[in-house]
């Protein structure tokens, strides 16, 4: 079996609003992050499957006849998703020499490529040779799904190798999504490589790099919305690094010493996601206002000074805060907190939100399209932002990344996983996925 | 009639929980602030009075007879205290020379004085001539109550002058307060001056500067606790101007605006306010611990978070709070925001708790003095700080004195009105009352 070359991308992921009251049964809103992870599968007659991360500094290959005994006793699979078997994730373990308790992300990434491409083609007749190089715009372990854009990648293109999802692009330089049914599959198997990564994963990370768009989790429950608007922001690593898991102990022991007043913090967050979703709503249908942009900067605010409260706070946010709303943004963490990420939204600019609107009435239709993503609420600028605010974006951009920040100037809201032509893709990423 | 020189003081106020919710129906604490307004009544045989305020630059003196027909046809009033007798504020607003609608501080301070003094001795045959002079520690206008311990001297030093209310001194070097019914008058008459002042107070500054300690408002009732420690703060001054008026509304606008988030923030204040309440009657009767002042200091994290959420906070309030927290204390601002003032709490030190604790346990006794004002919770160092603490404090006022902002370091919980023999005052306060 020989399959064909493709190239798919998909989505990092933010968390809008609720990050740690999620935990306590709370609202959230997570957003994919338009810094995109990349894959290129191209089949070979090598007689080798490969795998190729240059992010993590990770090479592995492998003959696929030494992979062939761990399926051949199996029932085909292909395109079939229950539980993650337990029992092949110990093969591929011993297989690939990843030591038990391994948590390290090379080996992780591996094990979830090779249980993955095992699953995917075990109803095969022969496991097809092919090398699989992955490259992201992503951080690693910054809480911006990195694992789950990488699982996602995996899914849809090994899916569509197998031919159980559809691998059509309509024009030479087209991107393409799949249909709801696909992307339901693709989400599955990904789910399934995220189990692998992270042992217990809540879902919501590979959803979002396989939907895009925002998405509603609350109470284990994972909503997307409709129609949501893209929103341009920047994105900041204040590359202070935390443990996620003593931050969320740190907040349940902070509402058990004051439970009347953290209690109430809680439902105040959880109004603070509903509020902002409905805007997001109003924003995607009514087109946006420079009104609605001050409420989401408001709920921006509110919720950064709401997860201080909650002790998730760190000086290196606060400093984040400050420099951006020296130049009139506002910003607020994403994550865990107490240091990693932090979101500051961008402005379109009042010229820009008028023209949008005046193209919008021209048009007849919403500013939207139909698909679910948002599209630029402005017309002018690649980015959607006027000169104004496009400047401002860069004074703040220079000033984050003197004060020793990784900074992005990216959207949020896009789609989520896609398949490329290979000249649609940016041509840096291109270059990094076909070097040899 | 002539009357005796006598000296009297009574402290500022801030807010230290509470401010903004209460008007929302919420609780507030409000505390006794060891900056004082002292107050020299000196009888003379110049058949004048005369009223000296040098820290607003105000120096009136009438002659007696020229007052005494605007009492003639009036009723004895001595000691009694209802309602203020708008006819009298307005015969007197002519009779100085204030025109209708002035708000300017010195001519309020003189309304005041004047209807204090003429309400005050109504009854008496004459009028005594007299000279009163008043300084104060207090920054006036900063929203620390410097009106209240002002009309609050003259209550107290005019009621004694009448013989109204006692003047005993039993030591040369001593102090001493008034009974609880003497000092319910002294409020009740300071009260009208407030009100000739402000229009419509609340009363809580004016029972803050009689009684001192600690005050529970809420839903209009003013409570003072029982027993409460001293505790040693910095007082700053960012001198950035706000108007309450305004910030109040922008709270109530936010509240419509978003109230399913902001109804549970004050419920969270409201919380904060009453586990400041249980923390500080815990430590005047059992002892302070490091564990109730790191509580405290949570208490004032979380509640100048919840205030910047209301939109009162300012830029110089968030360096206030970041400069002091790198010297490991907690800040947050107090009265209405928007600039104005901010406290800053100072651990003890951890020799100081310790030997409290040591001191307290040989005496048997806790470490609250009887009278329901507190005592410092340390013994060393005049200001119960240890030397440790001491030196971060200096550092801390030295740093913020850099910064532009004005700053003390005083005490909040201490006593409230009262009498003084000259050589128990501050030689500096006795020389600018007796200077001529």
């Amino acid at each position: 079996m020989h399959v064909g070359e493709r190239f798919v991308s998909a989505p990092g992921k933010a968390i809008l609003h609720g990050e740690h009251a999620v935990v306590h049964g709370k609202v959230a809103l997570a957003v994919s992050l338009n810094l995109r992870t990349y894959l290129r599968l191209q089949g070979t007659a090598s007689g080798q499957i490969c795998i190729h991360l240059p992010n993590i500094d990770t090479f592995r290959a492998w003959d696929v006849a030494a992979l062939q005994p761990l399926v051949s006793d199996r029932k085909a699979a292909g395109g079939r998703c229950g539980e993650l078997d337990l029992e092949l994730v110990e093969r591929l373990r011993a297989f690939a020499g990843v030591a038990e308790g391994s948590t390290d992300s090379g080996n992780m990434a591996v094990l979830a490529f090779l249980y993955l491409y095992l699953s995917g083609f075990a109803g095969a007749q022969t496991l097809p040779s092919m090398s699989v190089r992955v490259w992201s715009e992503l951080p690693t372990g910054a809480g911006l799904g990195s694992s789950a854009a990488y699982t996602v990648c995996l899914s849809a293109a090994l899916l569509s190798a197998r031919g159980t999802i559809s691998s059509l692009l309509t024009q030479p330089q087209d991107t393409a999504s799949w249909s709801e049914e696909e992307l339901t599959l693709i989400n599955k198997w990904a789910f399934q490589g995220e189990k692998i990564i992270h042992g217990n994963p809540s879902g919501v990370d590979n959803a979002v790099a396989t939907w895009g768009g925002i998405l509603r989790y609350h109470a284990g429950k994972i909503t997307p919305l409709s129609r949501v608007p893209l929103l341009r922001i920047l994105l900041t690593n204040t590359k202070v690094p935390r443990s996620t898991k003593l931050l969320v102990s740190g907040v349940k022991d902070k509402i058990n010493k004051f439970p009347s007043i953290m209690v109430p913090v809680l439902e105040s967050v959880d109004a603070v996601s509903r509020t902002c979703e409905l805007t997001l709503r109003e924003m995607a249908t009514a087109g946006a206002s420079a009104q609605q942009y001050d409420t989401l900067e408001e709920l921006m605010d509110i919720n950064q000074h709401h997860l201080s409260v909650m002790g998730v706070g760190h000086p290196a946010l606060d400093t984040l805060c400050r420099l951006t709303l020296a130049h009139g943004l506002h910003s607020k963490l994403t994550g865990a907190g107490g240091g990693g990420c932090g979101i500051t939204l961008l402005r379109p600019g009042i010229e820009a939100l008028w023209l949008a609107l005046l193209l919008a009435l021209l048009r007849g239709a919403s500013t939207t399209v139909g698909n679910g993503w948002g599209s630029p609420l402005a017309p002018n600028g690649a980015n959607g932002l006027s000169e104004t605010a496009q400047r401002v974006a860069q004074e703040a951009v220079w000033e984050l990344r003197e004060a020793g920040f990784e900074c992005w100037e990216t959207s949020i809201g896009g789609p989520g996983v896609l398949l490329h032509c290979a000249t649609s893709l940016p041509q840096g990423v291109l270059d990094v996925l076909t070097s040899h």
